[in-house]
């Protein structure tokens, strides 16, 4: 049996909350035979600033390195919004992408049947919407150097940011959404600025060539990043998988969960490159809601997104697909027994807090 | 009385049969005597390419320079899109902007009442919306060097572009939100990354300062770009001003938009700083959505924004706000009466083409 090493984070806010449920959920499949987890705990975000000074320590970064998975909780809070750039709480976020190489940012936006009616969008607009935005996640203008403020002769203040991209970083990312669109409907969209960054220039040529010498049986569409983020909030369901840069996908991935209305049960998948010996690949998974400071504390947060977030470990970091599916369809039962956390709740349904929420889906399991 | 110059730049696919539907508006208001107007017109985008191989020539860019406003339709089809980057149709519009320092973009996001039902988004939460984002448009990753292709030495391609803000191009952007906002509830919402960005760092400080030096009367929310665009899809009314860059600007101008389903209603004003000795200030006036080159030449698009865009030039760059109000008046009149062109077309109501549109707000001055 296969041992696999977690290292869960839960950071700051309702961070705390849903990682100690998503815990008894990786306890039962540990026990459950299929394989083992060995976990470790560790501080990161405003819960390491505080103990040490940093976002994350590089004990903790070395524990990362050496996992098979980190499960990442939230972080951040008003309590850090004004210590140095540096060490700010998502510096932990960007150093844990940029040191494991986790380029591949899958962000499933999916509307729950049961949640259907808590988006914004009219119900039929959303009814099973299910898209999956690819987003590059250790490139582009979060980490091209220069990135600085300067004082100018004048005294004013210049800000530069650098947005870069090679082709083989293009190349990579969109690979991945080819593979993960013929497991799905074939269909890719790829997203980018081309009419005005020359990084969309080379973007949409690369994966142009890509889809045509690689992937000639999946549909590839280009579209604007400006229209793209309009026609989700238009027809989000002509979608099936989107692929695009760090910034551009960090804005589209919010629109498209938030149009599910399912935004407190969406996990993401932070992803590296396979192995050349092991085939292991490195891996971080996190829910894509934030740490919710106004919450946290009460016993009320939502634990579906991190307890799915786990099942994405499941599927892609060790393989266990039937297990995912177990785990994806036990929240979905819960969910139509009724069972809401605040963020969820309406009228007619059973309002339960954090801990209830974790019981009830391992129970189901 | 004052003679006000104009350029008339109708553009590519539907530009031209919505700029015939503004000139007549224009005539209407030069024989009312508050002002006199004259223009010319010429060609911008694709059709320049055609003509002459640019996407602007410097004989319009001349009389770009020497008029008071231009009115813009849109520019860009298919039929252009393999042209050579620095000819594309787009670099009009870039141009023009940069040339002309029109750095403040103006984009209402109106939800007309009649037409909140034609809003992917539940009425409730659209009935009355009435956004105003301010963007930068003259700086950011749009104008910044270095922006090119390279070829490295492993044969790969590396492509850079760069956001780039200065103290001073924040303040005069900043200023232009909070006077806005005091004409209207006094709330703006600075939108940026500062939490990866530097240039989002300087923009937040900059805002900050402005705010509390100048506006001390104004309140002054801040919000990291992909949660604004989030909460536009979640809440929009939430909002009042918002002030960004340029490329967010780009993306949560389309988001609002399109959230009120009149995007063939929404105008837009790109207005420069005023001259120190006479007070006028350049200006651009363009409708909101696109060239839509699959109806161009059909007769059946919706020439309102264009309309909209020259009643905001009679606000912004003639101070003819009583007309700008009559203007604005006579479109909302002729909705009411139930008339709409296709991209409006609900069933009950009246559908007619470009021209009898244009007609009825003309006949209802
Ligand atoms: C917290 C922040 C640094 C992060 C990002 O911008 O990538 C977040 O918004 C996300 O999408 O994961
Ligand atoms: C056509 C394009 C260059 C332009 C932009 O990106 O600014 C457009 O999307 C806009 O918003 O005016």
């Amino acid at each position: 049996m296969t041992t696999y090493k977690l290292l869960l984070l839960p950071g700051d806010g309702i961070g705390t909350e849903i990682m100690a449920e998503v815990k008894t959920v990786i306890d039962w499949f540990g026990k459950r035979g299929v394989a083992s987890f060995e976990s470790e705990q560790d501080l990161a975000g405003g819960a390491a600033y505080d103990a040490h000074g940093k976002a994350i320590s590089e004990a903790t970064m070395k524990l990362a390195q050496e996992s098979d998975a980190v499960i990442f909780g939230a972080v951040g809070g008003p309590k850090w919004d004004s210590v140095p750039y540096d060490v700010r709480p998502e510096a932990a976020l960007l150093r844990l992408r940029k040191d494991l190489e986790l380029f591949a940012n899958l962000r499933p936006a999916i509307c729950y049947p049961a949640l259907a009616d808590a988006s914004s969008l009219k119900r039929e607009l959303v009814e099973g919407l299910d898209i999956l935005i690819v987003r590059e996640l250790t490139g582009g203008v979060y980490f091209g150097s220069p990135k600085e403020i300067v004082t100018l002769e004048n005294g004013e203040k210049r800000a530069v940011d650098t947005q870069l991209y090679t082709t083989s970083e293009i190349e990579r990312i969109a690979r991945v959404a080819f593979d993960l669109a013929k497991t799905r409907s074939s269909r890719v969209a790829s997203a980018e600025k081309r009419n005005v960054m020359k990084s969309g220039v080379l973007w949409n040529q690369v994966v142009t060539k890509v889809g045509k010498e690689e992937y000639a049986d999946v549909a590839l569409e280009h579209v604007l990043a400006d229209n793209c983020a309009m026609q989700l909030v238009r027809r989000p369901k002509q979608y099936d998988v989107i692929v695009c840069d760090n910034l551009f996908g960090d804005i589209l991935s919010d629109v498209a969960a938030m149009l599910t209305g399912s935004l407190g049960m969406l996990p993401s998948a932070a992803l590296g490159a396979p192995d050349a010996t092991t085939g292991r690949r490195k891996s971080m998974y996190e829910p894509v809601h934030g740490s919710a400071p106004d919450i946290a504390g009460k016993g009320i947060s939502n634990p579906i997104a991190m307890i799915a977030s786990f099942a994405m470990a499941l599927r892609y970091s060790f393989g266990l697909v039937a297990e995912a599916d177990l785990l994806d369809r036990a929240i979905s039962s819960v969910l139509s027994q009724g069972l809401r956390t605040g963020d969820i709740y309406t009228e007619g349904t059973t309002k339960v807090g954090t801990k209830e929420m974790g019981a009830a889906i391992l129970k189901q399991l």
